[in-house]
């Protein structure tokens, strides 16, 4: 469960809140994209960067010369941000109409992974998650590669969640309106896979499917 | 074409720079979901909004006692930032794996639209971009609704995108090496429209897809 702190009880629309960390989990995992805020000297800029999960810590990765990973790490208290949009609620009446999605917020501080051997096992776990057994066949990092990227965490220790899911929620006074109501969803789909020009004859296509169920598309 | 600002030069990537007002506007328009920082006691926030444009306004709206919408009208310069995720480059070496992607920056100052029928008219058009044709056949928002509701409204008059799709880049010698390079693209699929419980016999099911060219799931 995740635990209430100042910054992630939710006061606006309450009843969206949610506390099962496997839903927080499930945000980031399928979200692949972090928005962070920073500060700089002409106000706040939203940085989106692509996010993974281990356990509990949230990664992300860049240059090691990297202007903003560098900023992230000297920061102190910072927010990532997850959001994935599910869908349209088309009410009955223009005020009525709203959204489905789900949302999670994720406090606290980023710390630099530095061990060369976690950084190259973490890397590759990013990469088995998107390709299932794809890190068997490529040129891993060596060293250099390894000491060129940055790589930061943040544990998910203190986190809101917020799921919007409720479908159509009309006025009792508009109900007979005769006009059609519900959901219109989003969904996102992956595949299918789009070869390289320079691919050598003969190299068989990879079969990532297990990693995007009900949505790998061939 | 885009004009560079302090805030708007992009200086890492700066190969995916793109200045084209129209590319800015197809990002905004597919996003749906603008991500928005304030920053409070204990640190800043990323908010993710609701975001709709018109001509070369992006609108955000909400309860007209929400603290965030209050906070975001008085604040000075904020950062919206829209983001699409676009797929995956899988290289023969684990550190050329990237990303494609399209994201945009958006810098400036909200400002609240007052006029009643003015923000009649702009939340209307923002459901006519979800589902053409639906406001003839719902209940429009009274008086009562529409003063409960706050506009912003932020002009796109500062803007950075960046574009990512390039595709595979390998090292020289790691053309040879006996695995599949390419891409895993993503992509949002609208649909099937899923209608509430109560919804009376006989009406029949909408057609907007004219909204979704090419996205449209039946």
């Amino acid at each position: 469960m995740l635990s209430k702190t100042n910054r992630t009880v939710i006061k606006k629309g309450a009843h969206k809140a949610v506390t099962e960390v496997e839903k927080l989990h499930a945000i980031i995992d399928e979200s692949l994209i972090a928005h962070i805020a920073i500060t700089n000297d002409s106000g706040p800029v939203v940085i989106p960067m692509l996010a993974w999960r281990v356990d509990n810590y949230v990664y992300i990765h860049g240059a090691n010369n990297s202007r903003l990973l560098r900023s992230l790490q000297k920061r102190g208290q910072t927010c990532l941000t997850f959001t994935l949009f599910d869908g349209w609620v088309l009410a009955r009446s223009a005020f009525h109409h709203s959204a489905h999605y789900r949302s999670a917020l994720v406090f606290g501080q980023f710390e630099k992974v530095e061990n060369s051997q976690e950084k190259n096992h973490l890397l590759n776990h990013f990469i088995e998650q998107i390709a299932p057994g794809r890190t068997q066949d490529i040129r891993l990092s060596n060293e250099k590669e390894l000491k060129a990227t940055m790589l930061l965490r943040i544990p998910l220790t203190e986190a809101s969640v917020k799921i919007s899911n409720f479908g159509v929620s009309d006025e009792a006074q508009d109900i007979d309106i005769p006009v059609w109501a519900g959901v219109l969803p989003y969904r996102t789909v992956v595949g299918p896979l789009q070869a390289c020009e320079d691919l050598y004859e003969g190299i068989e296509e990879p079969d990532y499917r297990s990693a995007y169920p009900n949505r790998w598309q061939k």
